[in-house]
């Protein structure tokens, strides 16, 4: 059942207003207020979410695509080693969009914003003439000068990775080649690790794995200025893209390539001096080292003892 | 000529970059980090430029719709009594816009940056299906608890508005109607008003003019708890929207209607206790008195020596 603009909006703002006492000291105004702790840098952070582009609605449930939608910012204040504060939602529907699709994708973004006590302070709606457009914002804190950054890493710093990597990419594989109908996949954003690294000054750099582990891993060897060589054999890769065993392009093994170029897993990358103890679990979440920063520019993998160039095959956004 | 997404994207990134040095400590990384001074207040507004619902590419020039787009933000910042510092740009670009189209949307977004003192601080890009989608973040600052809010009208305030009504609107009704083809119409949001009213503690409430007089001037009084009653002479109307004489649903007069129920025109409306001498003129600026605060609930014109209840006809978007 389509509804009115102004209904949503209505509808909206309510949904907005219930959840917004902690930070946000103003919601029927302009602008939200925001009240940063003294000595704290504001971190913001901004992540479309384009029906078609970043998600199906016929792949996954309302509930995924909202909670999702919510991840893909809270995951680059993880990356900072930040806490996430308050979240802005612009949310443009169609006109096929019905009441219970926007109730169900509310319910799971909102649901992550609870478990991460991030308020939903404000944000825009809009009628959209084709498909659903969520923006979504994320302004997070941090105490002055201490926020991650991705140009520390240094020759012998080691390479780190939170969690397991690829099920998001195996499910895209399986949705596209028509093997399943419908699959949803729920990545945690690593708030408490990233700020677990960054009080214990444990890394010197970190990333979110939002491209992928081989475009990401490029991004901070460019802003460092370094290289880095990482081990196939120690990729922690998700049982879900295990399934489908070997015969990729690039390395001969497809679950090894959804794990080095899917992207969305929004796991933590991190690099740390070799000085520091990287403990095995941070935050109940699994670490695991898979390499090495070196001098130079490029990024090698050492595969069954042999090491080649690994190409930075960025995500890209799957379409309808 | 289309544009690969990767190539756009590193275009922009550049873009970004060159303007992020005043308080964005941070670009290449996956938030922004802004610094703002203690005891400052955060204000964070978002808002939606979406192709065929808030404008069309072959009715505005490209600099008009980024200057526009910029300028829906600053505005929200404007009415709040602060002063902008950052603006984030999420752009999703479809298959048919060209290299040419988006450098001249850039040239319109950062030339008002460039004049309100307004650095491009980060944002996000993806590819559009359908479509020139853009979300505009800005965050600015005000001294703790002193911001500008709609809640703070009261019985016998005055109510003011800045500049003229009427322009926007007057620009739509005949690109609708198809007498002209293409308008440009740059309104210029107004931040030095809006500090100006702030700091010398004039005005008690304020709102942008971005739904419509109509609409916004109902938002303050729902929000404060009471009536107004406004003067239809008085209301200060465009010269563009004065050519089109009578014959509205409304009042009988099309350019007092568009001047009452257009919408972004993105002047500012204040409330103003009695005790307070409102200047001609704030920041070069026209300011015009238009009417009272009263006890109740109902917005009433005067129009004639007849009093009548002005309903809210909030702006509708256009749609192609």
């Amino acid at each position: 059942m389509p509804l009115p603009e102004r209904q949503l909006i209505a509808q909206l703002r309510r949904k907005l207003r219930s959840r917004s006492r902690a930070v946000a000291l103003s919601l029927g105004d302009d602008c939200a207020i925001l009240r940063l702790p003294h000595d704290d840098d504001a971190l913001v952070t901004t992540d479309f979410s384009l029906e078609g582009v970043h998600f199906r609605r016929d792949w996954q449930s309302p509930e995924c695509i909202g909670h999702r939608c919510l991840a893909r910012g809270l995951s680059d204040i993880a990356a900072m080693g930040g806490r996430p504060i308050a979240a802005f939602l612009s949310l443009a529907l169609p006109s096929d969009c019905s009441q219970k699709w926007v109730d169900r994708f509310f319910a799971g973004l909102l649901k992550l914003a609870r478990r991460q006590r991030v308020v939903l302070a404000g944000g825009d709606t809009a009628q959209s003439l084709s498909g659903v457009l969520a923006d979504i914002v994320v302004v997070g804190r941090v105490e002055r000068g201490t926020a991650l950054l991705r140009s520390g890493a240094k020759k012998g710093d080691q390479i780190h990775v939170t969690g397991k990597l690829g099920e998001s990419a195996a499910a895209l594989r399986l949705l596209s080649a028509g093997k399943i109908k419908r699959r949803d996949v729920f990545p945690e954003p690593r708030i408490a690790v990233g700020e677990w690294l960054r009080k214990n000054r444990i890394a010197s750099t970190a990333i979110d794995v939002s491209d992928g582990l081989s475009t990401d891993l490029t991004n901070i060897c460019q802003e460092s200025g370094v290289g880095a060589v990482i081990e196939a054999e120690a990729i922690p890769v998700h049982p879900s893209a295990k399934r489908d065993g070997p015969r990729a392009p690039s390395t001969g093994h497809v679950a090894l390539d959804l794990a080095l170029h899917g992207g969305e897993d929004y796991e933590l990358l991190f690099i740390a001096p070799p000085s520091r103890r990287v403990p095995r679990r941070i935050a109940g979440v699994k670490i695991t080292r898979i390499g090495e920063i070196v001098r130079g520019k490029s990024v090698k993998i050492v595969q069954e003892g042999k090491e080649s160039v690994l190409r930075s095959r960025g995500w890209q956004h799957f379409r309808s």
